[in-house]
């Protein structure tokens, strides 16, 4: 794994609070104009129902494989250095719980206990490419959940935990510790901890410009009129105050 | 494409509003009898959250194919002759905005500043066989809103939009302009203008008769007794005034 | 069918009572403990948005296989004893009407008539592997409903009704008339009435302590202090007045 | 079951000899024409590599239901009344042998063993909707074997054996015992016991015609000239003798 | 469509000779540096059986979409302007035949009698994002074919021809008439008609000085020693004359 | 990864040897009996046309993420400590290169010169969950292949080598290095080393016991005269010197 390490990063904390008044769209936009193509997540969804969004975090990871009952004994003898357990205990505040079950639909990765031991140690999320079991109680936490599906059964009857804090993919998108998940109701992108500064810096304005947008829409101006927005409106929305975060 | 011009239809606005008394099941089986056995759209799902069903309105169409990265410059140049944008200004009131992405699950064919466009222009709903982005924005519009799915990307990272207002297929129905949509919370079946006014005139009482019948049910009558409604019931149904529509 | 007939059960009042404070979690965890890999159905997710959960009943199934024209008219001709009806008005309190509809998403099961009456004669459930027409009605009534999705269109357009209180698939878990099947947000176990007293009795408790746990992950401590639980926490437990039913 | 019963039938060895010259695409159209729109059995590929085509056979079928571990017991008691067993040694000459095993790719239905027996007892084909084990020896038997799949797995490790000839589904296709399969490399078609005569009749000469016209195409005639043939093409394909079994 | 009337191009023919010589996986990498990145149709595979690759061709076009009984009549008046026939009866010498049927495996989209007028017109090869019925016949055709699958059924059953010659899309990848189309054994890529020049040019080329890098691997040469290949191997790979075209 | 360390194996020469003579099935029904349930790898194909079967070895892992443009420029500096490149200069002869790119069908993990260099190592096969590309030419190598299907696009398209030997899935099933992987034309199961050497030793013997049954049951016994073998047949099987290796 090592020859990505250098792209594992620290991201500041007012970088997170700025992305905090970002979309999932917007940061989508700014990626792919670094040419990241893929950064969100297929068919990771919100579990969440209340006002829990967005989620703001850095990624902590953990790894399951599938289940070879013949490898139960050495889970049983890590104990406590189970992948699993050791990565829970690691959580940091801001850190966003990822775990990569391989899409898995067969069984939960985490119960409402080990949801709950995340959340009280200062998770800003939870996303699971994969399950979640005792997920009536895991939907109405207070921090925004994402996963693939629900299912009943316990971890170890149908997945191994194998690594954690090291590269995993979740929704067919890399992810590597360290990196800036951004989630809102439409779902995931993640962000290389170099782009979110720029992310941060830019995307608030973004999203006044395009609520500035939106209502000249709403004023009865044409598409060609509004968007792109030319020189005219532009002089406007920042006559308005607008942009000074832009 | 001309072959079937002559099936293009205009619908009148009576018929419409006849129409939002009509659930997709009765309309269903109006279809059905007249031979229309699959115009119910599969996959394509509610996203709006609010009370805004039912949906009803003519078809006005859009349809992209997959993005060929060197067709982009002819998109650039067609300026607003990209059919995506004329298209939208084009809606009328009363129109469904219908969008063919193939089933796209890789980029949304809108986001929320075309949309609120549409819902300018005076659009009774708006439902793409892909996705938006900006969905959260777009799932409290005030029109009822259907998808495939949601995604933050952009059209042009995955799609090219192609013609306007020719026919589509969407959710596995083929549209022509003009066809009548016809969308509750179950999803949305497509009406030849031409059986337009015989499910917006017969409809209505078919749901009051349905009423009817589930409270008969409700009062403890088998099914034996009440479905199909025989002689007695239909009288007795009439006597109360019911069926008056139908 | 008949080699499994022994298998059948008749599972008592109160152990039906009992189970609805268990989560399908818990109950899951006991099958499992006896041997039953699969009892959770996959794909079959709740429809009911209202507050109807837990669902807890006796299996009472149906069966349908898809539609052959030719056999219509034996379909016709049986007029009451069309497997459908029969089934439904044998339907008795406490009974969960359970639906092997092959997974089609290609017509409803049954519509808000029939529906009505599986409530009024006292139904704990419905759960349709396939999908219910009229379903806004559907997902409102007063019982909880379970599908695979939702379409517009009458059984017999896609399905044919074949036999009624035989063995039948559904989610992919096989159901015995007389199994029980609990329900709750995250989905349906199925538990072989011989199981059912056994997670009856301990279910409860197992909630409780889960509760218990829960709140000392809240309190601060760390999983490996609280789960497994240890004898000093079990002891704390049961001095609370704890697991007295477990 | 029983209100289909009057549809099971018997039909005559000169009926299955006077199939064998007629393609699924020919049976397809028959059967459409008699209002039966579903026929034909969807994903259900050829496994066999020799020259063993076509098949013809009444259907014996086989009905699995998903494993629930606690009947395990019951099938074991059942001994030679498995309804695996039981279906195998019932097998007659001219029988196709099918097995709705609900699509399962996660076990086999049968190996070398049970299929050499079924072979023993004369029968005309193997059909599984599902998979079977032992695969690299039973595509190379003599007789004609169609699966979804194949897979290592014995049967009850997924599967258990619940009923011998009734009504099944297989490839999305109801099949009642007697039912006529008539198989090719295109895959299988249901031919009710009342059709069979007719495209028996017929098949065999609008196969000749199909080869007279493509002649004539061959020989440089236009689609309009040839199909659909007008009348005096119809007259040079009854000069040249053809159409004397149509 | 008019905005990409502009790409729509004609290939020399000595442009096509020389992608003959030219595997898909190296016409990708020309195209993918040229910044296209998807030009391969997914899930479209070879049915022929011969040995007929590969196909090199000019795309003619014929798009259907989903069966609307209430538009038969339509098909029906229109006779030979039928865009199925119309398409047909168009081809000619080199062209691939490539239908848009949006992937429906429920109808076949041609059968031998159409297939063979395709072969007879001189035409490089069939492609359907679809069925072909008769595929037994179809299969063993002198020119390349590739489909999603197989069905029995005609195609009216299920599709309604639309229109003959615009652009469509084909197993995801965006054509318009005029594009070439390369296949061989690994399936399909489309090539504009601007870069199709250079494949040809460089592309033999370079499968010469990759069986040459081969045979180096065959020597025992490791990767490190051969690929990419260094100023020295590209040096004897041009003394041993290899590269002219390239 | 470390807690699993214990359970990578080296298997003896002699041990590969005689798992030559055994089946997937047979394999699969001791590992079961062992309590290993899910040791078979689906959707993993047979690619290769030739005579290549069985394939038996040790596995050598190769693990792929999804591509992040971001992290190319790591890749590159890397040189020939890219993870792919090390992976293939590590093989030694009686290794099968297993890769786990996530089933990703859309790039190739591997191509012809790749594949001839692992060939040349003396690798006893390779396996992808994914694709390759140059297919026509992989699929003639002379040794056995299996990926779950074929791609034009080079890697790193859309997959990142991240890295070798350590454990991954495929097909579903985890594969520790020193892994033995048996194939055959059914596909592959996955034998941990602890297991091997009686699978090895009891295989082949049970396979000349299935022989010896089939041809019982070719001489007319029913099943139930011969499976399972009773004493006095397994006597006869004995006397004949079968299950010497048993």
């Amino acid at each position: 794994m090592g020859i990505y390490d250098g792209a594992r990063g620290e991201v500041a904390a007012d970088v997170l609070e700025g992305l905090r008044r970002v979309s999932t769209a917007t940061a989508w936009a700014t990626l792919v104009r670094h040419g990241i193509r893929k950064p969100y997540m297929m068919g990771i969804r919100p579990l969440s129902v209340g006002e829990v969004f967005p989620m703001v975090g850095r990624a902590r990871t953990l790894r399951y494989v599938p289940l070879r009952e013949d490898l139960l004994p050495y889970l049983r003898e890590a104990g406590m250095d189970n992948p699993q357990r050791e990565a829970i205990e690691c959580v940091a505040p801001g850190d966003v719980f990822v775990v990569d079950a391989m899409g898995s639909l067969e069984a939960g990765t985490m119960g409402d206990i080990l949801a709950t031991r995340i959340v009280k140690r200062g998770a800003a999320g939870i996303v699971a490419d994969g399950c979640v079991r005792d997920s009536p109680y895991i939907k109405r936490m207070a921090i925004p959940v994402y996963t693939r599906g629900v299912h009943p059964a316990a971890n170890t009857s149908a997945l191994l935990p194998l690594e954690h804090n090291g590269p995993i993919q979740c929704g067919g998108v890399t992810v590597l510790p360290g990196d800036v998940l951004l989630g809102d109701e439409e779902g995931i992108v993640v962000i290389p901890p170099s782009l979110a500064p720029e992310i941060a810096a830019h995307g608030p304005g973004h999203e006044d410009l395009e609520v500035f947008l939106r209502q000249k829409i709403e004023q009865g101006h044409s598409i060609a009129e509004v968007y792109p927005p030319n020189e005219r409106l532009r002089a406007e929305y920042e006559a308005r105050g607008g942009g000074t975060s832009a």
